[in-house]
């Protein structure tokens, strides 16, 4: 019998591009224009360049360019750098962990250096989004390796980028296999560097280390061809021997993919996604009564800082903000909405800030569904209290749809690209199957 | 106070070199000569040209040579391809895990880029080498780790590369604590792939990555500066939270240096270190009692086929063979001796090798002392047992002396250079300290 690895790469491999369904290739393109934005709005911020200081103090470079500012790096570079952009800003999707960042970028760098068509990258892309929701669901969304501390970005994105990697390059069955034990023993991440840059290094290591696995293993570099399940493989050692269903790795492939469903949240605030429910709640409060926020008393909320996820209460930069869940209330009741001005490092020591997250009160509770209730106290005596059950992008039941991403798109490309530019690179990419070479689109991507 | 991170950094920037005593300095060019000697010998390996075509295939170049063939490439690939080169033969030091191959690779790549003298290169290796032994000594070496599956180099030895690179680039406090704090979200490396050319992958990606995180820390890169002992870090992610002595990070540093006490293994059998007690008896027993192999009835062993570093008992390449008790134990019966000879690809399949695995027979032991004792059974019903407490090469009971470590490098660094530079170098490298700089020393490490 096969074992679950072999079963997972062969239908990788010899699942026919035609045999994708149509509206399983519309999500992909969706989430594609979706992290190509993130890693726009990344490009236009000033700490880009530090990675890119980095690569030209190695003196590295190469043919593949690097989304915004077209850096010209090895392939496995490129999908680094492209990696970190599409992360660092915290306005990916999260499926949950984060997908798309593990996928599109390394996808974009592979174009660039070997001319894929858009119908090859998507297939590929469908693929790589399998991968790594199977690695979800054989870990039951990753909770027993997160309480210790380990973020799955960097471990599930390596094995799904080896995957489709794999595919694109045309590997042998024996080679993938191998290809996807180098990115297991390869992938890295901790939840201590959540909020902090390290984070974004995640999608960026995991991006470069499918493409390094399998042009390892194509060139004939050898790992275990059962990683994942094997006694001492990735998923015995991320959530403990026999704490996961390895069965999930491999039943009904396909049917449906995992791309559809469960499917993959698409951010509508530039946050962590799993704050969403209370600050969607914040908002509707807000609008719904009309709520100033100068007549704010306090807000009770759970701040759960227990979890690394919400682990900031005063956050000292930008990304520890997107971490910090009293920081999106606060910037919620006084602006009335959640964009990435909300998260511009000048609003984090604003006396307006600082004052309504003096407000924001933690009051822990007793349950899961608790904690994700937010209650405002007026000065009036009012007390208003929310709850949100599937927050605005859920994939099933609230789910961002193409417009509403292309909207966000034109927001977050155009704090980088010129606006024809905006237009024309998003046609391209919801045409993205039309493309005879992907590394046509990257022209557009570029500035 | 100061957390253990930050104690730690303290001591690894600010250590004078002139205050690390000459024993120590004394110890650290044996293990470096050791290292550079195994290296060597996996470049004669044609396998070690795989990692040379996946950096030809993507273009990569730069100012540093790679040991051995002098492959240029830049610092952090250089440090990749020396780390890959020095561990894949398993003949390298262990610590337990296998420090000196995340540490003296990386110190080869700094030293062609930077140019460091002999002084400063040694300091930064005793104080590389504290890191990962203090890492090792925090995990009670690593045991709780080990059983999930993670495989210690991997993370141990980027942190101690970090740890090394920042000391030599003269980063800051904060920046060293940052680039500790890559360097622990970047580690990796699964035990699944002991007995494969993934393990030896662990050793280089530890030594670019601690290369890369401190230069990405110097360029603004920010990471978690607590990044051992916080909830969310490396400590709590490998163990379990709580199932580690973070104190053991910083209790008594450098009295006496990690390097002398427990100090470190060096191997004088080219297969996995765990396995040494026993066939050292083995080849003893053979000695003492003058055994015939082909009088040998049977070998009766537990195998301990439980555990990863003795997962193999059909080995099939000659890495698989130094993973394996069953194969060490067959040829140290035939040959008397356990040299790379006995782990040549031809001697696998060979008749006699697989005749003696037959009757190496695999006999469950109730405890870890039993589990280290072999009983040769002779034909005529002669039984020889044997165990040893402390076997070659161990760095306080019996350790291998500088002129043993010299001829072991003479048969190792002879399988690649000339004889005349296998002296030069060796005698460089034994008077490492008088080296105004150490990419000299290169110029001896390359055919």
């Amino acid at each position: 019998m096969e074992n679950y690895t072999q079963t997972l790469v062969r239908f990788v491999l010899q699942t026919r591009t035609e045999d994708i369904p149509q509206n399983v290739i519309e999500l992909a393109k969706k989430h594609f224009l979706d992290c190509v934005g993130a890693a726009l709005a990344e490009a236009a911020e000033p700490r880009s360049q530090i990675v890119r200081r980095y690569f030209s103090a190695l003196g590295a470079d190469g043919d593949c360019r690097v989304v915004g500012h077209g850096t010209r790096l090895s392939v496995e570079n490129a999908a680094f750098c492209n990696g970190i952009l599409a992360h660092t800003i915290c306005f990916d999707d999260s499926g949950p962990s984060h997908p798309s960042v593990t996928i599109v970028p390394g996808l974009l760098a592979l174009a660039e250096r070997y001319h894929f068509s858009g119908k090859e990258i998507l297939a590929a892309q469908v693929l790589g989004y399998e991968v790594f929701q199977r690695l979800n669901a054989a870990t039951a969304e990753a909770w027993e390796m997160r309480k210790r501390g380990w973020h799955p970005t960097g471990f599930f994105g390596a094995v799904a980028g080896a995957a489709q990697t794999a595919r694109l390059l045309g590997l042998s069955q024996q080679q993938a296999q191998r290809a996807l034990g180098i990115a297991a023993t390869l992938g890295g991440g901790l939840s201590q560097n959540i909020g902090n840059m390290g984070m974004g290094l995640h999608a960026g290591n995991a991006s470069r280390n499918g493409i390094t696995a399998a042009l390892l293993a194509k060139e004939g570099f050898t790992a275990d061809e059962r990683p994942l399940e094997g006694r001492f493989g990735l998923l015995d050692a991320l959530c403990g021997p026999g704490q996961y269903d390895a069965s999930r790795l491999t039943a009904n492939l396909g049917a449906p993919f995992g791309m559809e469903n469960p499917g993959i949240t698409i951010k509508p605030y530039p946050n962590c996604w799993a704050h969403h429910k209370v600050l969607q709640a914040v908002l509707e409060l807000r609008e719904k009564h009309a709520i100033a926020p100068e007549n704010v008393e306090r807000v009770e909320v759970d701040l759960q800082t227990d979890k690394p996820t919400y682990r900031y209460t005063a956050p000292k930069t930008d990304l520890e903000a997107r971490y910090s869940l009293g920081y999106g209330i606060a910037l919620a009741l006084l602006d009335g909405e959640l964009t990435l001005a909300q998260y511009a490092p000048e609003r984090l020591q604003r006396q307006d800030t600082l004052e309504m997250l003096g407000r924001i009160q933690n009051v822990p509770a007793a349950d899961e569904q608790a904690r994700q209730t937010v209650t405002i106290c007026m000065k009036n005596g009012q007390r208003y209290s929310g709850r949100v059950q599937y927050s605005k992008g859920h994939p099933l039941y609230d789910p961002m749809c193409l417009s509403e991403v292309q909207e966000k798109y034109r927001l977050l490309a155009g704090r980088l690209l010129p606006q024809h530019q905006v237009e024309a690179s998003m046609q391209a990419i919801v045409h993205l199957e039309e493309a005879a070479d992907v590394s046509d689109v990257m022209d557009l991507l570029v500035v």
